[in-house]
């Protein structure tokens, strides 16, 4: 059977986007997360409210996240897993956020959410594709025959990473360690591709 | 709603590997198609019974369609699809013969078949994914709540292309557009990027 990739964006291959967009433009604010505001739609609701009370429109959040570059060593890491493997990466964030990302990462296939603009580029909301949608992606390409190789970093991927074939953590915070032990961690690329790698070759012995 | 690109890769991208490789390596009996054998499987069976007649390993195989390039203006257009939307490339072949040519494509995304190869890098036989593979791809994209744009050349993606939310031919054989008239078909590149650009384009004005 053929395996396919299916992984996580930020903390994986890309730092978190709202936390670099926050350091970059100097709103404390929008360090919030879920740690502080636990409700998804109240805090992104909060954050589109601090862009507008900045102006802020989707070009200048762009070219802020423009500046933002990949992990240290994610492109040779997502280079050499493109060499040997299809990947999808599914992630929580908007596309429209991710594509300056996306480009330096020299465009692998994205799932993701996608935001509202105006014809002003005001950002006016977001729409989620789906719930559950990292779980879901897993699960169809599964209808699709394929074996899943997931990995991610933390608690909005447990839910792909336990429907997956396989599944790692990679670089998660402690407590995620903790809750998950089932899951084996890694800390660094060559790392998880030495994984990714056994796990294959195991399945076609098989 | 998101659109998602599901796009067939010979005929389209690139050109029909098996007859590239009859040319490339003077084996005329290579041009058979299922015009010649209807039977795909007898077709295969034939194929692969020509490499080893005239001992031709994986690597051979390789090396000849390494020297094969995209279609004229396929990766020009191809990129800038990939600026503006997430695509998923659905193909017939096998992994293994497309590998060169997605390199030279930047590597999207294929979803297609594999071969099996022993440890002598002979071809031993092949591994259809699944019957229906690329219209179960487009119901699979709907299912994550995509919708899905898709083109295609000829009878195999029809099913895909029935299937998708939108649809055209690009390129086909006469006899395919007089069968299925319904479907618009296209015939160089800035066409269907006109068509695709208004789809979006009228999606997000409903």
């Amino acid at each position: 059977m053929q395996h396919i990739i299916c992984s996580d964006l930020e903390g994986v291959f890309v730092p978190e986007i709202w936390i670099n967009v926050a350091e970059k433009t100097g709103i404390d604010e929008l360090k919030l997360t879920t740690r502080d505001i636990s409700d998804y739609t109240a805090l992104m609701d909060k954050r589109l409210s601090i862009l507008e009370a900045h102006g802020l429109t989707l070009a200048d959040i762009r070219a802020v996240i423009a500046k933002i570059d990949p992990l240290p060593g994610a492109l040779e890491f997502l280079d050499a897993l493109r060499a040997e493997h299809q990947i999808i990466i599914v992630s929580d964030t908007f596309i429209e956020f991710a594509g300056p990302l996306m480009e330096k990462l020299k465009r692998p296939t994205l799932f993701c959410n996608c935001l509202k603009v105006d014809d002003s580029r005001r950002i006016t909301g977001y729409e989620l594709r789906q719930e559950d949608g990292k779980k879901k992606t897993a699960r169809a390409l599964q209808g699709l025959n394929y074996r899943v190789i997931a990995f991610g970093d933390s608690y909005n991927d447990i839910r792909m990473l336990q429907a997956a074939d396989h599944a790692f953590l990679f670089r998660p915070p402690e407590n995620v360690v903790r809750e998950y032990p089932q899951i084996p961690a890694t800390y660094d690329y060559d790392e998880l591709m030495g994984h990714i790698r056994a796990t294959v070759a195991e399945g076609h012995a098989n």
